[in-house]
């Protein structure tokens, strides 16, 4: 992925609003500022429009879910349509109740994003119906491997003929998919599992890829997906507890270069 | 303590839902994730009952109080009980605040919490209606001390068996009192208590150590709580900060051992 | 800047109540802490009275709106007013939407701040009604540099005179006035700007350093704002990234004397 992905988001510096979680709020704060945009982190509808209309894109995480946190999502989602700004989905435990069901297919029906992000039980569990989610975890079932790639790539495609939009399945092999061309990519360690917020990180990122990279934003967003597996091996030290490896996961990306990118990035096309 | 109750968590793996407050709620999720189990922080009442049906403990924290919070808190207490899921109760700043302790009184009579933890302050407050809270902070005059124990023994004694809860009163002793039995922990240091969260970690923690460990809850419980006493004494590096520190101790409870427990835990039975 | 500023904040250990914002409340909590004082960080108007009451000093940043954090900050605003507790607003976002500008008018219009407190393109937005904000990071055009700085301390100066208030006004220099003197503090690094909360935190600080120091707010204040500068040059280290550097910033402060204060400082008055 010879791009100057990274480089446009250093040089750039969009500005990103987010729609997200209290959980992970200050990570998705930080690893934007960490890749060289800015975030906002607004959540309220009766200022969502300005805020979306002085940013260059919009990330909706849907981890925590309230009446005014959906009235908000709405009204940004339109909004960045309106403004043809990227706009990225992140459906954070789909699968895991029906209300949060029944949000994610409004949205879906009410607003076009650009990419639609999850692990691949969240991505089934948007498509197909299934609830194998356990939270916010993959299921084991949903682990894409050297041998049930070929099929996982076939439903991810299928996906974003459906929707327009590209896919982003991420797990041991994450999936980065437009209804024609699929990126596997086979960056990151398990660890990252065992820490909040990297999925959530992901999908801000996603906003700030494809805002400064707009003529090709399936590589864009497949290269930040490898951004962020790539850091996740350099940072990776033996003996680190969750807390110390998430910081120098963020910290790595602070420090980033498409040097390294191109060096360590593991991938194929289908 | 001989008993496989970290064993237990990190091969089980327990969902935990957790409605908590956002100061902390990030190192909640995390902590939960450093000792094996695994977080759910959804707090919209649309889901809650989904959301309890599909983890194995429930984990209620009234730092942060709004009517949304509120309102999630009840159904997700009742959807618990109903359940049989170990449901605790983190009383975060009882007394400081008239609003507060009638929560906390309306969440008592309303729902079964089988462990009530808080610092001795926050205990006191539920129990007694003494508002010595400044804050979160415990007051020093109640510091559980080797001269006044046997007396602050016998209150917490008298709360579990007004309650038919496990209850757990923090300080430079802890307490985990059922009615019939005390385990008193001597493990921590003192600089705890200048990092958030440490509590509302403890909270979590309970809940997940519940759920693995049913046929011994009283016991399970004091264990965790010394795994964190311990984790706080091997963490601690004379001249770091309070962020270092946090991380620290979060990172030492992901390397854990039930070993390194048996070796270093300090307590005595009542 | 002789004073026993920091020492008082460690001996009087004051409590301040602060409605923030989720991305950096963590943050926010951590640096009271590490300074010495102590964090409530409520946010229910139902409970405002009595959370104001049983504190010192109030903290009101405005990072995140919304209908109940709204209505808690005029509570709050105008209990801790009655009470003559030092009062502060961190106008954050300031010129980003038509509704946070008409928050803050409606707030100055109801509430008596004793410190208002942004970077300097915030602070023009409300009292020049322009909009150079982009979300939270100040406008380029706004830096304060020694060609300058003559024109904004007139402007800040002006500022404190209609209010009645010590404007604060952060950034490469950081300027804090009341009507009559300004100090110009020249201690931090730009990498500051690339972690989300210095700036929250130091809201933070100003409440607890000036409930600690009544006898001279605006020496008190200038000295909260020069030990953060402080701290980040102390806490930088070549390669560092964001987090790291985050975390080592709130630990300088932990471990912050005055003395380290007195030898790093770098400020003249106007």
């Amino acid at each position: 992925m010879k791009g100057r992905y990274l480089e446009n988001v250093r040089k750039q510096n969009p500005l990103i609003q987010n729609i997200t979680n209290t959980v992970t709020v200050n990570d998705v704060a930080n690893v934007l500022l960490a890749s060289g945009a800015s975030p906002i982190m607004a959540d309220y509808y009766e200022e969502m429009e300005d805020m979306v209309s002085i940013c260059q894109g919009l990330n909706i995480n849907i981890g925590n879910l309230n009446e005014t946190l959906i009235k908000s999502m709405f009204i940004a989602g339109r909004k960045s349509n309106e403004l043809n700004h990227p706009t990225i989905l992140d459906p954070v435990g789909a699968g895991a109740s029906k209300f949060r069901n029944d949000i994610i297919e409004e949205l879906l029906k009410e607003v076009y994003f650009d990419v639609i992000k999850g692990n691949m039980s969240e991505i089934k569990a948007v498509f197909m119906g299934t609830s194998n989610t356990t939270g916010v975890d993959a299921s084991v079932d949903d682990i894409v491997t050297e041998e049930n790639k070929d099929e996982m790539v076939a439903f991810v495609k299928e996906a974003a003929k459906k929707t327009g939009s590209i896919i982003v399945a991420t797990g041991a092999i994450d999936l980065i998919s437009d209804s024609e061309k699929t990126y596997l990519v086979k960056n990151g360690r398990e660890k990252m599992t065992s820490i909040t917020g990297v999925g959530c990180q992901l999908s801000a990122l996603l906003a700030a890829f494809l805002a400064a990279n707009p003529e090709n934003k399936l590589e864009a967003a497949a290269y930040s997906i490898m951004m962020m597996g790539v850091a996740g091996e350099l940072a990776y030290e033996e003996g680190d507890g969750n807390i110390a490896y998430r910081g120098k996961i963020i910290d790595c990306i602070y420090n980033m270069t498409d040097e390294i990118i191109q060096r360590e990035g593991k991938y194929e096309i289908k």
